[in-house]
């Protein structure tokens, strides 16, 4: 497996790979890699002959107080894991060459980050826009995967990718789970075994939710109080927001008559974790 | 030579090109071709095996009340002028199939726009940056010129190109000028005859101030006044800005004790002008 660390040699490794005929297929990631991540690498090996992940933290997604500077990192468990995978080249870049003296330029959406997310973490999504729009001309590639558990990430990545024409295809992978339903997510190596605990909250919401549409309640309302009961029953846990929403523009609706998504984002200690789920009536 | 309006068929015409081992130069334009883009494609062709002019006036780049409506238009003429000094494609987008239903993504940049035009017209470069990283991700270039005529808009593509990794060489190509001095510009086709004849007075001023330098005048204000002395005496004549500044970073600079630009923007009745120049001490 290639590690390559500077943009100049990965844009030369690219340029090689589809000068011979190589499709190239990308995972961006933080690192820290977990079963989700690795159902993305995997997938990735299902459309390219190269597969490139990257590891950066990227600090122009976090906003000053976030967790940036204790974001978990194990860069060599990280490559052994993506190899495992099936991933043929680790590219992780230092700060200093993505973000170097008098960087200014940003990519930044004006609708879809004004929702979920996008409101308690302003910044969040121009970071994340930035950021793969670099790393989408450094890698070159042909398609490239996002996981469904940053499911607004996902459309935001969508919508730019369109916008900017972009000429890769963005696929979007499954929210892999813990055996007890909790999302995976880098961020729940913060959880003390108590909150780990208390973090199912999310998922039994989305699960009920679910159960609850099955049955035909229809009404949004109804079914994010119904969510809002089950976190609210643990003190610790704090809402960010509970949203059912179009899948594609992110609008709330009011009744689930049609697929719709249901986000939630819910503060267990100091640890913010989001989660998500199809409601299909 | 190629006719090309779908971005998608943009898209697999430069793939082909590069699968050939074919260099791609790019000149995009807004049309109503002079010999300055003239000049530019000539420079494309010293670089490229394909030589791809865009013709495209981007709304996105103009305010309301600005001369989008009015911009002067003549593609057939365009194409025979840009085939004529070596163009092999002219890629030439309708304005739906590259700002379609919901679009909302646009590149920006934080510092270098905050001075000379960006200041009366703030949205400008944004619709710049943003147009031309649309064109990048469509023409797939390896090279592309610009025009030193629109100086901070080369000084945005550089940096642009350099924050967000575009694996694209950026070629300035120098002013040309009409027999009498006027830089040559679309917009010129705006003036009356007496417009034109005082239209001089920006070239008049630049050429006085080279002047000035190389006979060891060096305090930025007092060049400053001597252009703006020229510029008034026209009552038509309306100033938007002289200035001296650092080549790079647009920084104004108070004494030329080394290479320095000085550009102007000027309106003469209603048509906005620019033009600029390296002073050398």
């Amino acid at each position: 497996m290639n590690i390559i660390s500077s943009p100049k040699d990965m844009q030369s490794f690219a340029d090689q790979a589809r000068a011979g005929g190589r499709v190239i297929a990308f995972i961006p990631t933080m690192g820290y890699l977990h079963d989700g991540h690795l159902s993305l690498i995997r997938e990735g090996c299902r459309h390219g002959d190269e597969v490139v992940v990257s590891i950066f933290v990227n600090p122009t997604q976090f906003a000053p107080g976030e967790d940036l500077a204790s974001y978990p990192r194990a860069f060599e468990r990280d490559c052994l894991l993506a190899e495992g995978a099936g991933a043929t080249t680790i590219f992780s870049p230092a700060e200093r060459d993505l973000y170097g003296d008098g960087y200014q330029t940003f990519v930044a959406l004006e609708k879809l980050p004004f929702h979920l997310c996008g409101l308690s973490r302003p910044t969040f999504f121009r970071g994340v826009a930035t950021v793969v729009s670099k790393l989408f001309n450094i890698v070159k590639p042909h398609v490239a995967v996002f996981g469904e558990k940053d499911y607004q990430q996902l459309l935001v990545i969508r919508r730019m990718v369109s916008d900017l024409n972009f000429d890769i295809r963005i696929i979007g992978g499954p929210i892999i789970r813990e055996a007890d339903g909790l999302a995976m997510s880098s961020r729940n190596s913060y959880l003390t075994p108590g909150e780990r605990q208390r973090a199912l909250c999310l998922s039994k919401a989305l699960k009920q939710a679910e159960a609850m549409v099955r049955d035909g309640v229809s009404g949004a309302a109804d079914l994010i109080d119904a969510a809002r009961k089950i976190i609210t029953a643990h003190p610790d846990a704090v809402i960010d927001y509970i949203e059912i929403f179009d899948p594609e523009t992110i609008e709330a609706v009011q009744t689930v008559d049609g697929p719709a998504r249901m986000a939630l984002a819910v503060k267990i200690g100091t640890t913010r974790l989001i989660d998500n789920t199809l409601l299909l009536p």
